[in-house]
């Protein structure tokens, strides 16, 4: 790594991303990239992350076509407006054009609710709650960033249906539980829950929920989204239900997006370093690397003992790999803290000698001598404070970003400074439009979701009555 | 489920779809299915069990995209031919038209090859194996049967460069001890690898091997492919590597196609009995289900021990459910066994007294008593008891239904019969059409591959000279 993060953090995630073989942006159309297998690895893992955690919700998989006909996608007419500027149209198939033209799923509420309305008859049905991985395609017109914003992208989405919106309601919170349990508490990755404005909610939703973290150039991405759909959508998909008591209502329904390519470049924006990628232990393809130290005439004793080390770690449920390559040991640690790897375990003569283990920590890059017998809970020990440390840090950087405006001017100088401005607001459309060109670019980005912040006084931009306090931030 | 496997397959498979909820048909688009919860957790386990050994072979795992633009694709012109007529193309985005037209991947060499040329420079960038999971897009012309033929299927594919020949041809048996590792000994499945006649390969390949087994109503089916496609792709996309010489050589190539879809369908076809699917314990979602049998006034007891015993099963590593669903014991019975779960556990008053557990096997349908602190070594025992019934019936059956052919009379009679049909061969295409149209539709399938089987005398068929043992089957 030439380039150093601070001082210049766009170049030095072009630098990451090509140095560690994370994706390759050569491919033949623009927008498309490829995922190379170091980064494939770690967003597998966010994947396992997240699956889990919809499993443990009562969350069931499933898989739709990618394509979408048009007779469907038609169908609930803000949504068909919010989508179809930005969609591919399969129009031919072999050497004849399709009857009926067919886009590439956006999104996939247009896919899925026909079917939710031929298989939900009953309260008993209820609730349907599924999700489906894979990618959804955006013909952006916005500048495509690798893995922060693509024509082609990785996600999860789920489509939940319930009987009453009280339960609806209920599962935006559990969504917001499940993103904490596996950005912060797994990829320490801090986030704002923010309610998004009317006229920036999800095209056919009655309320959209982002989440939002801080990239370190104090731009905000949302990573996470949910919408609370209600019955705008099972209106039109005729998502009915026969009720305990013999009426017909409406399903009342959700869904959310998990973006796992964003995840994933968040992780590295955040957590990474001048030296590389710095993964926390759960996300972390390989988690420990054990790096033998070998010396003519003492190879076998040292590899005997890198060996037996690699089994007891392996044995505990540890990803871990002894890296036997024909390369120098330092070439070898260059490589590992590149990749992020966590923990290095260095073995020499000297640690056969002594009966003991050098433990290597990426995230401060400190080296500490532990005895041997000890290895698996030290290790253990160690990326619960790795993962601590990053987690803290980052949320340093959210809290220390995140800055007061009482007046336009206050709105003006820390809208310059990057991060999110916290402000009364007068909650329109006209003003945040006006912030958005009077500052440069920052946005109203919504509302603290559960919170009680009430505004006090006057908007701080236009002066009229505030009726909410409001985050903003540039974003990408 | 009302009809018999037996009386009519096909009608059976479509209803123990429909009854298990596996896959919906009824989606806009024809020839795209939807993989409903059910099938896909099946999917997933198939899926696990065949990256365990890709992975385990040094296979690394990445994603292209979805579109390819048609100046890749048109590059290998054998290749183009092959598939010009089934692929789907995007012609459009928003509203204005591509300046690229671009097509959905059929398969992925086209998209994948342009990269290798990037990415390989030296020997010592040698051998890349990499492998891409995710869906391909045909527009199939024939019948689409859900799971069997669809115009999206779910696959893997793998794509690797060598630097000889030889490395690439022991990949070759290399993806068959793979398909054999997963196919055979974890689904117990049987196959025949059989290098397909010249005529019938993979479009630009040099050899191409199909993995077929026999499905209940004597139609062979391909599961797996692999194709041997030596310097014909890095021809023409330029993949060069310096050598240790210091001279200039071409990538030697293969690839492999492990069809998941159909790999579960084979799965439900050949393992599947009148009372629904059959699963085998490695690739089952749920491996044990607990049943509680619960009398008025004793419900406290059994619970507990059915709760002490899915403790114990689920520290052992096992996929364990307890039912505890306010539904009778007996619709509970129905419900697993139409889900195919390998073993159940049903525990009552008499249990708890006892100090045992029940245990029923969905293969053969017995049940039997055990000691319950014996339990999760006899629920192993079954296990493997299970997937070697079913593996044993699944040969046999191919065995029974491949029939010497030594006239054109037995080739006639025993076609009729279905399975594989083994005779002396010509070798020659026109021979191969003669004989599709003459017995009502048997194709010619291939030679053994690894085998020493010698042609002797004349073709069976067309009575030339016989240069091969050969294999023909009706087909999916």
């Amino acid at each position: 790594m030439k380039i150093k993060k601070e001082a210049d953090f766009s170049s030095w995630y072009d630098e990451v991303l090509q140095e560690a073989e994370l994706v390759d942006i050569r491919y033949g159309v623009k927008g498309f990239i490829i995922y190379r297998p170091n980064i494939m690895r770690i967003i597998n893992q966010v994947y396992e992350l997240y699956d889990k955690e919809l499993e443990k919700t009562d969350h069931s998989p499933c898989q739709f076509p990618v394509v979408i006909p048009l007779s469907y996608f038609k169908k609930e007419s803000v949504h068909v407006k919010g989508f179809e500027d930005e969609v591919f149209w399969v129009t031919k198939a072999g050497s004849h054009e399709l009857e009926e033209p067919m886009i590439l799923r956006p999104t996939s509420e247009t896919a899925i609710y026909p079917m939710y309305s031929l298989w939900i008859r009953t309260y008993r049905d209820l609730p349907i709650k599924y999700y489906q991985t894979g990618s959804v395609y955006r013909y952006e017109t916005r500048a495509t960033r690798p893995l922060l914003r693509g024509r082609e992208f990785l996600w999860i989405e789920t489509h939940n249906v319930y009987s009453s919106i009280e339960d609806a309601r209920e599962q935006v919170k559990q969504d917001m539980n499940i993103a904490k349990e596996v950005l912060y508490e797994k990829c320490g990755i801090p986030f704002l829950m923010l309610d998004r404005p009317e006229w920036d909610r999800f095209a056919g939703a009655q309320r959209t929920y982002g989440f939002d973290t801080l990239l370190p150039d104090g731009k905000a991405i949302q990573i996470v989204t949910t919408h609370l759909l209600g019955d705008n959508f099972s209106k039109v998909f005729d998502i009915q239900f026969e009720d305990k008591d013999g009426t017909k209502k409406l399903g009342q329904q959700t869904c959310c997006g998990p973006g796992i390519s964003r995840i994933a470049a968040s992780v590295i924006c955040i957590h990474g370093d001048d030296y590389g990628l710095v993964l926390p232990f759960d996300m972390a393809p390989v988690q420990v690397v054990i790096v033998p130290i070998v010396f003519k005439g003492e190879e076998k004793l040292v590899m005997e003992k890198c060996t037996d080390i690699k089994r007891t770690i392996e044995q505990s449920g540890i990803r871990v790999k002894l890296d036997e390559r024909d390369m120098s040991a330092g070439a070898k640690f260059y490589y590992w803290e590149l990749m992020g790897t966590p923990i290095r375990v260095e073995i020499g003569p000297k640690e056969v000698q002594n009966h003991s283990v050098t433990i290597f920590r990426r995230d401060n890059r400190s080296r500490e001598s532990f005895e041997d017998k000890n290895a698996v809970v030290t290790i253990l020990r160690i990326a619960s404070s790795v993962l601590s440390s990053l987690r803290k840090n980052a949320e340093d950087y959210v809290n220390k970003n995140t800055r007061n405006a009482k007046t336009k001017e206050e709105l003006l100088s820390n809208a310059e400074k990057g991060g999110f401005v916290k402000f009364n607001f007068c909650g329109k459309e006209e003003c945040a439009d006006e912030i958005k060109s009077g500052t440069g670019g920052i946005e109203v980005r919504g509302t603290l979701f559960g919170s009680d912040e009430k505004p006090k006084g006057k908007c701080a931009w236009c002066g009229k009555a505030a009726t909410e306090v409001a985050y903003a931030a540039k974003s990408y």
